[in-house]
């Protein structure tokens, strides 16, 4: 169950000790919460989990960085480097149904929790890792944030402008990214656990992650031979007129609109000139097949752009949008959270934090009978101390009490 | 069971229904396939998915873009227009565990083959959708491909320089982002279903799905009260130098290393000062914290270049990597491909093609006790014809000869 989750969840039942931090750890983990799966994420009595202060808004206060990728979570502090910390966190691995960890390479082994460790305790469980470079890789050893995989993942090759620079994406594929396919492996595990109690070792590199989301390009290097170029807003794979982005009224650095018409389907060509007032096109033969669009990109850009250029993003879109033609205004992450159309669905809902207040965010995107998942606050530190030692471990008030007073919680 | 696998699967005895095209839906069903599921991509007999001729590579073979998405799966090539063949997808429908389909708005629902028409055949059944924009959306019918979905759910935004226009992120986050998420919810549903039997409706927006993937960023807005802006190649959330992309011998397109030093972790900026030599600015008060290099972020960029500058972008990244500064090269695709390292970690696997060939593909990236997971090659059209008629349905050689007979199948 999940933290004061009312409604039943998917993995109710299931037990996660959450050894994770920052992002790529905790947004799987937030993932199998999000689920219904009880998340007791374990963290230094000191400050905790140091995405707690990353980016901070308030001082004292979590960061919204931190509630977003540990709703619906339990947090326990524990002092790991304390031989009784260590002992209570050894109880807990042997009572939980999945452990994920995503400390720097070698961290969980010195701590005495290495998969090994953890198997002769509980040879049930399903033991996930991430680290930033895969086992047996030249880099093994190596540190890596988000953007460091992001670079050594391929993905900045093929972000950007074709004459400039490598890019990062806006996205944290290297974080996020990874923690969706682990969860992916560890809900495939615990399947296969329901029926066998078979546990299993996952791991997954970071940097490997990122192909995974990245096969278009993959797929263009094994057509052309050649590395995926960068294109700024174009495809990647063979050259589609009209695709790309174009300019709206006022002007704004976003105001935009990506227009598309399939390769696959003739029909967009012509609903968009119909719509932009242009039918006297219709059948140009300078226009009419994609490879001619092709070959008059330039004119093809021009004649869309001319019409974009005198509406605004969401009026561009709902004209284009309404006659079949692709088309998507370059939404701000401003414009996002206060679009009132993605709270009335569910996309975003509000955590009520008891010291951070109301925050409206974004929720699991995937609605489940109709409804996206209700959320609950992302923990306090130490929040769920002895909710957690008594269920799982069966500690009286006195023993937590106790083990407050040393210091090991 | 998987088509061809040997080993036993996470999934397996899970049958997966597949009326999936191009990618959104098949990285999906691809992901429950690497995990053992038996997926079953229903596929029009004429030319079958669209994504087989995408970016073909040779004529009359199915593209490398298909077989990047479909391995796994078994095909079975049924006229879904015709009445027998309709009734044989609702007879599969009754012994599936799991539909996925990714039509058109609307198009789902003309076929009979939508939520409540399936629901009544399997009660149990987990449905699953993609669309471009969700249920109530004033963008509900709207078409959408994947940079329709990055535009309208907020990358491109954030993609980019911060002088230039909205970039579309070289990452199919759109398309397989979306059927990364979906399929996190496909697996809650299933073990709650092993044991309750219950089944569930699950509807993803690619639009939605990107926000997910862009959590950071609402964390940016959430503290600035702004839209968060593109940046290039440095990190979205509050200045930090070093943290960028940086020129490498001998100066190509992709010839950059990517450097960072972490706001939480002092010693990396000293062992960075170390390794390129200029231990003599240790202590130096323009740089010694966060704030200070923050302020001196062009001195910083340029102390660095001139280091990155004189070596080459995998030498730069093990050097900087072995003493505990996170780097990482700008690999690009037709190295990463090329690497042996990835073949030989199990990250790449070959795909053993009946009509393409050998193929060298990114595989399922988490390894699985020490291992990646087998790829069987994507199916031809139509090549299970038989083999899932008899298993599901126990149809006779003669009855599949008449269907193939009367163009059913």
């Amino acid at each position: 169950m999940g933290a004061n989750r009312a409604v039943q969840g998917y993995l109710d039942g299931v037990r996660v000790l959450d050894l994770t931090q920052f992002e790529a750890g905790p947004s799987c983990t937030e993932a199998l919460a999000w689920l219904g799966a009880e998340v007791v994420k374990v963290e230094n009595p000191q400050g905790g989990d140091p995405g707690r202060s990353s980016f901070r808004g308030k001082p004292g206060q979590d960061s919204w960085y931190f509630l977003l990728f540990n709703a619906n979570k339990k947090s326990l502090s524990i002092d790991l480097k304390s031989p009784k910390g260590l002992a209570l966190v050894k109880d807990l691995a042997r009572r939980a149904d999945v452990l994920v960890e995503n400390f720097a390479p070698g961290a969980i082994e010195r701590l005495g929790l290495g998969y090994e460790a953890v198997r002769e305790l509980n040879p049930g469980i399903v033991y996930a890792q991430v680290k930033g470079f895969g086992a047996g890789s030249p880099f093994e050893r190596g540190l890596a944030f988000d953007m460091i995989a992001q670079a050594a993942g391929g993905l900045m090759s093929i972000t950007g402008e074709p004459d400039g620079p490598p890019l990062k994406p806006g996205a944290t594929l290297g974080d996020t990214g990874t923690g969706m396919l682990l969860a992916i492996s560890i809900l495939g595990a615990l399947y296969r656990r329901k029926t066998t109690g078979e546990g299993e070792r996952l791991e997954l590199a970071m940097q490997d992650a990122i192909l995974q989301y990245i096969r278009v390009a993959f797929a263009a290097t094994a057509t052309t031979g050649q590395a995926a170029q960068r294109n700024g807003s174009k495809l990647l794979s063979g050259k589609t007129a009209p695709s790309g982005v174009y300019p709206c009224k006022p002007g704004g650095p976003n105001d935009y609109v990506y227009v598309y018409t399939s390769r696959a389907n003739p029909a967009h060509w012509r609903r968009l000139l119909e719509v932009i007032g242009r039918a006297d096109l219709i059948g140009d033969p300078r226009f009419e097949t994609v490879t001619a669009r092709a070959e008059h990109e330039a004119e093809v850009d021009a004649i869309i752009a001319d019409w974009t250029s005198r509406h605004e993003k969401v009026e561009a879109m709902r004209l284009l949008s309404a006659v079949g033609v692709p088309a998507g205004a370059v939404f701000d992450t401003l414009e996002l959270q206060n679009d009132p159309d993605f709270e009335r669905r569910g996309i975003m809902r509000v955590m009520q934090h008891p010291a951070c207040g109301d925050f409206k965010m974004p929720a699991w995107p995937v609605r489940h009978g109709g409804s996206t998942l209700p959320v609950a606050p992302a923990p306090l530190l130490g929040e769920h101390n002895e909710a957690v030692l008594s269920d799982w471990l069966g500690l009286s008030a006195g023993e937590v009490a106790k083990l407050r007073a040393d210091g090991v919680i």
